[in-house]
């Protein structure tokens, strides 16, 4: 369905095209300061047309609360935000009508409801995310006043080119920096290089963010089916063109022998930690206090405007050339949705671990 | 909590020492004909103690199937199913008492829930996977019956060995043939002998799992938060010891551009099908009819026979030197898991697609 | 939480005063016909001020479909719908702020979020089932096209005064044309009078409010826990005001034995029915595919205009005067929301016994 | 589905003949002292053969432990518990193979799943609240150790004698001291006899079973769906042969005005209270700290001795004639099985408001 968390629970609605986009957080503890200037911020990160490396639709996502929140606190009610759909031009895609777009939802959604919006993408839109990082700005707000939690997302890495990033410092500010969001600055001119010449190309590029969570309490996450990082991998694998997830060491982890892998404890005055992080900041599914840092492979984006191969609806082979504009690596608008998913997670099972203990 | 599904869902129960461990499995159609001895073989498939390889602990876990059932077919209510813990030797886990091993659940468990039971790894012992098991043995028989559809799941890589394996024609006889359930010969025989290193090396290795599941109906999984990759991630991120989880390309297909990545759709005499598949089988998170091919990275097992350094539950840094016999490579079970969770998760989405459309 | 439904969800949001109330619907199959003015229609049936009866507040509840829908059809995404809050005069209810009137939300509120919107009832108010009206609006349209099922409600009884109706013929037309919603023309003419006569004396009545659903599926509810008596039950008492439920012969069927109560079964022309429906349509929790009656006992409404005894914030003991205008008997506009939750109730059935059998 | 509960959540398996009945209860908070003896105390009480008034059903239903307990304390983990089903011969109910029994679940179920347990009413016998009561005997538990919460229930009403009981005063002692556990001797034995009288005439009694909770903290229960009030509604009407739930004044109250049903508040040395309590204990949905009251309509036990008319499978009109032995009167056993499912809701609340405040 279309609703995440348990506890704290979001549900998201809308369409690319037709009236709107939202979400309905429920479960927000009362009494939380509201500032929508924050959600705004972080509905700015995630806006397409920020630079010149990402698409040029200049829509401005601007935030309405609908309820939830009075004299600026939550009431414990559902908080109900909008950003309504002003790009509306539906003839823009008359010509994707018929048409299967290769590697995208066009021909699940028709098999599955035999109907779709066709418009933009419907539901399968990047647009669906706006209610996400809407509500995960809420999430990040909880996480902040009640344990100074913070949880940061940046690109790791578009297509060959891999960056450095030191997860024990790195900032937002750092991120917010690079023109593609990559804390390394070097890479990060190689990045933007590239991003523009896949644009030219009329191409696309995949990669990675990576995410660190600083300030984690101990005790996050629930033992069998509700693991932190089962959660975590839900959230990003729910995110679209996302093919991976990966926590602590990951793939990487599996060619260390377990005398190698294990995390050493040791007593830091008082506070008992571990030597090394290849768990990721989880044992058995819960937090254990080190940084939570997990991965997310983002496939190159579906949408190119070179000439492909597809069918049309009624099975019939044909040439789709695309109409032109298109974002050629949406990796960079990425950390500003796994930052929000991480929160929504986090958020959730610090309230469910409130509940029980 | 401990329940997993939403239309065919199952709690597990159940520590690895005490009474006996067990699933309830709710929402099973009713009619299905159970076949006991097929939920014994995939019960037989996880357990330990199959070959030298794997741990000597011989338990045999023989299932009890006490409600739901009658003559032999499901009733379309709960399905209860048992297993007694018949190795419970509470002596031999004294030493453990007051330590906390490293990467296990131990520091974490007792600092969520101020107690713990220190025998086996209670809650985050392997154990509890025998309710995963037998409820997913059930899920197969659905997904037989219902649509022709099988999952399968072997091992793809050991430490640095990995195995060429070709996923539209790998059967289960091919699989059961290898002492490590690796269906490449040659690569299988040098697998077997680097687990023997391991294990006079009282140390222990990780690997990958691969799976493929044919013959999926196209229109399973939900378009926002419930994508049938998000939830195939959970799963598998929910089992003890995975690290990493990627469909298709996964986190090897960043380095392509999207020209090359996107799956062009052709017509294969009316059925329409994908001519590579990067998706590994679902687009929008809705299956798309392609093969589900899917990778679960597991860390080296945390229990070794190497002494290692950590601390107890007073914070004294101490020396564990592990009690002899363990598991060095606790792949060679994980098939008949991650194909038990993969079946619960279509089995689940196989259903909710029923009582929409 | 704010979610209501298994497979057809529905979300509400929205206190009385502030930007909006409405409504996510979640899970509605694709492909229904969706009529605007059909929803509206049972809007104006709940909305005060529809006659002299009620309460003269005049606001027109327009609703407004953001998502969902397409050229008239569900796309079996969610359905987000709205309506504006235009009587927003908050100084109306100033008066308000710091008192705890006697039988309303104030206090437990207060006490459970240390905060309330104390502008006209927050998430209390009547206004809150403008939304589960508009979703029932839906249902409705969905039992009407997949099995010809339709839900009445009606006013059963005012205070002493109660009604003579057959459950088997009553019609649509039967109850909106009474001013009080009562079928039975002499009975209603009475009640009107008392009502008008409460609303002399700055007082309120209750009553209770009786439903049938007529051509209901076989088989509908789920043995245990969700039977369909017990989801209908907490359907009504989830509703403001609402004190007792009763199904079949209810509270008045215990002073029968049980051969006088039981229903017997005999053939219909190949149909297998009941010669009575003391069991009121379900058995062991179940459709048995007779008609299903229940009723619904409301308190006289809580807001009158006769002054009383009470404390305000600081637990001073004041008297509250009320404000002046207020609504004699809610009642009157129960119907519409009685009908929409029996709806919700029998669809999310309809969708559950399809997804299994 | 067979769950229920959110936070506090169970599950429910077993039919009433074939291995066992039980319970998987799931977010119990860790470290709650369980002591079995009272765990088998609540199912002495609920168990068939207690005197000569109940069914002469000798089975001793001992419950045994399966998991989540350690030391005699919670773990936080599932507790699973079960009851073995040693009564089962089935030829006993061969004449039952082919027959709908009136207001028994044969023909729904039948109907639903084209398949039962036709021995001894399968999933839909009183057997099922086992489980039930097993966990909420944990409730209480953790309600007793928490907040000091006590649930009661005791028959108010059979057939047409009703009970004088001051809710304020009556003791588990008080109810338990009545072979028909109703705390007003006087009624109590004029019960009995009419109890014998329906056993002799081969019939059935129903009646009202009243319950009373007191020390509730203020605040549980939602505001909008999961009302107190509608989640205990949804539990009684949960139970077999349940037919009517009222709360406070509940369908008396309807005859009364708003002005004289008002509960006015007062200052009882800081304590805000109420001087009536028509509400029951709950406003708008929330708890206020006053006792909650409610009672539950249970119609005349199905079974019984006399003929009766109804079909077969084959839809031929048939005479049923009863094996013998019945119930007259399950409200004698249902005191238990009313306060464990109080008890269920109130501690799913009471985790439910720790999560969020």
């Amino acid at each position: 369905m279309n609703t995440f968390g348990q506890l704290f629970r979001i549900t998201t609605w809308g369409e690319s095209h037709g009236g709107a986009v939202g979400v309905v957080v429920d479960g927000c503890p009362p009494q939380i300061d509201i500032d929508i200037s924050a959600i705004q911020y972080e509905l700015d990160r995630r806006r397409p047309g920020q630079s010149h490396l990402t698409t040029p639709r200049q829509e401005v996502d601007a935030v309405e609360i609908l309820s939830g929140v009075f004299e600026n606190k939550t009431l414990g009610t559902p908080i109900s935000m909008l950003v309504w759909n002003k790009d509306a031009r539906p003839s823009a895609y008359d010509h994707l009508k018929d048409i299967y777009r290769p590697s995208h939802a066009d021909f699940t959604y028709q098999k599955k409801y035999g109907i779709r919006n066709w418009q933009g993408g419907g539901r399968a839109s990047a647009r669906e995310t706006i209610g996400r990082v809407a509500a995960g700005a809420i999430a990040k707000q909880i996480l902040r006043e009640r344990s100074g939690t913070e949880t940061l997302a940046y690109v790791k890495q578009i297509h060959a080119l891999e960056a450095m990033v030191d997860t024990e410092v790195v900032t937002l500010q750092d991120i917010e920096n690079s023109p593609v969001r990559c804390p390394d600055p070097i890479v990060s001119s190689k990045m933007a290089e590239r991003v523009d010449q896949a644009r030219r190309d009329q191409d696309s590029l995949g990669g990675i963010i990576e995410s660190v969570t600083r300030n984690v309490p101990v005790g996050l996450g629930e033992p069998v089916f509700d693991k932190l990082k089962a959660d975590l991998a839900k959230a990003m694998m729910s995110l679209p063109a996302t093919m991976g997830f990966q926590i602590g060491s990951g793939f990487s982890g599996i060619t260390q022998t377990g005398s190698e892998h294990n995390d050493a404890f040791y007593n830091e005055s008082g506070r008992i930690r571990t030597r090394t992080n290849n768990s990721g900041g989880t044992q058995g599914g819960i937090s254990n206090g080190e940084d939570i840092v997990f991965q997310v492979a983002f496939k190159p984006t579906a949408t190119i405007g070179k000439p492909q191969q597809t069918v049309d609806m009624d099975g019939n082979e044909v040439t789709l050339e695309a109409s032109g504009r298109h974002d050629p690596c949406v990796l960079v608008r990425a950390p500003a949705i796994v930052e929000a998913m991480a929160a929504l997670v986090l958020t959730d099972h610090f309230l469910r671990h409130n509940a029980k203990c």
